[in-house]
């Protein structure tokens, strides 16, 4: 989830200093008509520490007219406070219609820390969260304009930042006291942090991620979220566009630094010679033939997810699959359009299917995705559809890794020149004309829009249960080889420990009912 | 919550006979249409045991046409299922466009048996209970429409019920073996029930709560509203009538005996003579006096609420209590007219304010239940605001009980002609005169659409944290006593224990600093 906020985006002096003035000039103008609506707005500020929070707190009250805004911390209960319910004191802390307020952390600062600090478990955090979700959407309902911006930034720029600043007494985010541990905190916040973002992202408050690295980059990607995210809520209220077509994406500065994404990080030039590939080739198609039996006796199930532009390889790859793996043991599904039966079921219906029994392998040529990549650009499936799929998507992963599947999704990521090139080879070669059509040559017009699908799904849907592993594809050799070894490399992990449910109290696999009729048998016999 | 179940609703044999036959023909033409539109139907069927689930369901095979209706119980998983994700076998049982499923228990049986067993704890079971949430918002989403039924009746009827009837062998519900532990077993469903319930019960998919003792009422309210909400989904997806208004309440047979409300129920006549009325009105106030500065001493806050039409006399019995408690441990609010700051925020806000420091009491004259009274009534709230604010204020009034406070709720119920009588009086006495206006008289004529009103707050916001106290009010000194009686038995039985969050892991109260201090400290020493 936080890759797209490690790429290195940056802006310049510069263009800093170019696009700073036009952007306060304008969220002046905003404020001003915000001040005649009847919308409050809440600015949630949190993130890792050493983001800068209090930096971008300072940035916003520099560029707005103060009056009208208040800045609330949260930091501990006062007397009067702790004397009253919990959420009194946020009670206090909301703006009145036309205001605003910036709260640092707001209602998310507690959670996260006790998770963190191992004062709460998962179950007890979601279900803080989801009183969260309620109290957010009855303002949203009430009217209110909620913007909650995350900073985040890789391990070693925050490593760097915390060496940089002076410790603050005052805050209260006192982790990581030992350099030795570093690591070991970071991920342990970034995994409770994933957790209440991924549960607490709806559309009537979504959250903003932003890399915090470079501050120019951070201050204006907030400015400029913040003016457009203002006024796409006050054309909506003067009856323009509606909530449903209001982006919940970031506005990112006028600067091609500030705009790089995943995949352009991606080295595509990376090769594999020819002896090696094969010597690789059979080393893994030997260990993957063993993996899937062994799989098959502990009874847990592999699901495996192909996507890639037309031509990027995923049916190579797959056969290179097929090839090692005993054909008892595997399906592949290709997906194609959904026959009748299906298309009078959810999106998903046809993919529930498929799911596979006990120690079985199913692999998906193209799946689900499709929802956020073919039917986005296409236009078969409306915004609000495939904006919602994200969620559901994560949710539908969840409940397969919980089951105990051992998830792995792959995205082939080919250059545009690689793709022509190997659309001419296909047109060339009597056996291959039929993979390529005229639709294929269509789609290839619509290149950016899919990258830009592309880099939304993983950002969206790269959970830590069921991450993207993104592969250089211009080279054949090097992208099969680097699929088969994920492949194996995860499930021979996997394969060391029995599996444990991530959420819920339901136990996986065999042990379903193991625990479900001796557990149920005591409490009756018990009861 | 189940209150409104207990009332003793009926329909005589020749009523049923007369409106089921109609009800029929209206049901299958309804049928056809759906078969015709995009919408696939979920039925769901859950309740008590003994309460005719499966007679329930026989009837609608009986009054549906069963082409195109499929029925599903969701027993001891098969192989094929407890291979693979819990979920997959609801995905089968999902209709397809135009289709009905009718689901035994669905995804609530499991749940529901597991935390009855003890097999999950309440965090665990919300947590479930929000996977579901979100795969019915999916569903709905989608375009499904979900219809839950929730069968129930009292303690009693039950017991009746079930000697009567021979065990039925696969029933999964096998609760309440022995007859001693009879009542606990009930409570102890019901407590799970409600928190299921209450936490499910969404606008998209909503529950119907049907008592469920009389076999002819319980069938004919069945039809009726699953007829009413087909209707109404069909409507709207023509473009009729938008969600907003598709009423999520029963269709009630059209017979007296079927709409006896709880507020019918009430003896109102109740009485109490004067020399009684002296000798209590002196013990109790006394006692309160003791009970407010014990609370004082314990930190414990105490919050209470009147309710009442005009003239049912909560003046007077708030009088009685200030009376009793020293004027620096409490604060009567009496709300009119909400301030011009109070307006310009959620309309919660203005209560929050005055919630009472730790050890004092606050007595609102009429509080936030005047969103679904009075401004529902007069529509100064839009029927979306005042329908959610059942939800809101039950989250509201948990927070509340949760940390700490002892929350007290009285609605006062007078006859129509005891108020005439009352208003008479006031406008002969030249110091009462001021009390009453030209607004109290056009009230009257309100009356049935706020006793509507009165019955659905009672049933939407009775919950096991925060019960309404019903004071038959015709008798004054009658109402006062049990007021006072009422506050004294609960003061007295909260101050023996500590309070106790009912969610969440937070601790209440004085405790609040101390676990979070030490906790926290530990945890940081540790780290």
């Amino acid at each position: 989830m936080f890759e797209a906020t490690k790429v290195g985006r940056s802006v310049s002096k510069e263009e800093y200093k170019e696009q700073q003035e036009e952007l306060r000039t304008q969220l002046l103008v905003v404020q001003r008509e915000l001040r005649g609506s009847q919308i409050p707005l809440i600015v949630l500020i949190a993130g890792v520490e050493g983001a800068g929070k209090g930096e971008v707190v300072n940035r916003l009250h520099e560029w707005l007219d103060t009056r009208g805004v208040q800045t609330f911390a949260f930091w501990d209960e006062s007397d009067e406070e702790r004397e009253r319910p919990r959420y009194w004191r946020f009670w206090r802390a909301l703006p009145a219609r036309g205001e605003i307020a910036i709260l640092f952390g707001g209602w998310y600062q507690a959670p996260i820390e006790h998770r963190f600090r191992g004062l709460c478990n998962d179950a007890e955090l979601d279900a803080e969260l989801n009183r969260i979700i309620e109290f957010e959407q009855m303002l949203v309902e009430d009217g209110a304009l909620i913007v909650k911006f995350w900073f985040h930034m890789s391990e070693a720029d925050q490593k760097t930042r915390l060496k940089e600043l002076a410790r603050d007494d005052r805050s209260r985010w006192k982790m990581l006291p030992e350099k030795s541990r570093f690591s070991e905190h970071y991920a342990a916040f970034e995994r409770v942090a994933e957790r209440v973002i991924r549960h607490t992202d709806r559309g009537c408050a979504p959250w903003y991620l932003i890399e915090a690295a470079d501050r120019r980059y951070r201050d204006l990607t907030v400015g400029k979220t913040l003016l457009h995210v203002m006024r796409a809520r006050l054309a909506e209220a003067s009856g323009g566009t509606t909530h449903e077509t209001a982006a919940d994406a970031l506005e990112l500065p006028a600067s091609t630094s500030a705009q790089i994404t995943l995949l352009d990080r991606l080295d595509l030039e990376q090769g594999l010679p020819a002896e090696d590939y094969k010597r690789l080739l059979k080393h893994y198609q030997a260990e993957l033939n063993e993996l899937a039996w062994a799989a098959y006796n502990k009874r847990r199930s592999t699901v495996l997810v192909f996507e890639g532009m037309d031509a990027s390889g995923k049916g190579g790859t797959i056969r290179r699959i097929a090839q090692a793996v005993d054909a008892r043991l595997y399906r592949a599904i290709p997906v194609a359009a959904p026959t009748d039966e299906e298309r009078a079921h959810h999106y998903l219906w046809r993919f529930w299917r498929h799911i596979p029994r006990a120690g079985r392998m199913t692999i998906y040529d193209r799946s689900w995705y499709g929802r956020v990549l073919v039917e986005r650009v296409e236009g078969f499936a409306k915004p609000a559809e495939w904006r919602r799929a994200y969620s559901e998507i994560n949710r539908f992963e969840e409940q397969l890794v919980d089951s105990g599947i051992i998830l792995l999704k792959f995205w082939l990521q080919i250059s545009l020149d690689e793709q022509l090139q190997r659309f001419r080879e296909r047109e060339s070669v009597p056996y291959k004309r039929y993979k390529i059509t005229d639709e294929d040559w269509r789609n290839r017009e619509k290149w950016p829009l899919y990258q830009e699908a592309v880099n939304e799904m993983i950002a969206r849907t790269s959970t830590q249960y069921a991450a993207w592993t993104l592969i250089e594809g211009n080279d054949k050799r090097h992208a099969r080889i680097k699929v088969l070894r994920t492949i194996c490399e995860t499930m021979a992990e996997a394969l060391k420990t029995p599996p444990q449910p991530r959420t819920g109290y339901w136990p996986c696999g065999d042990k379903r009912t193991e625990q479900g009729n001796s557990k149920a048998a005591k409490a009756e016999a018990n009861g």
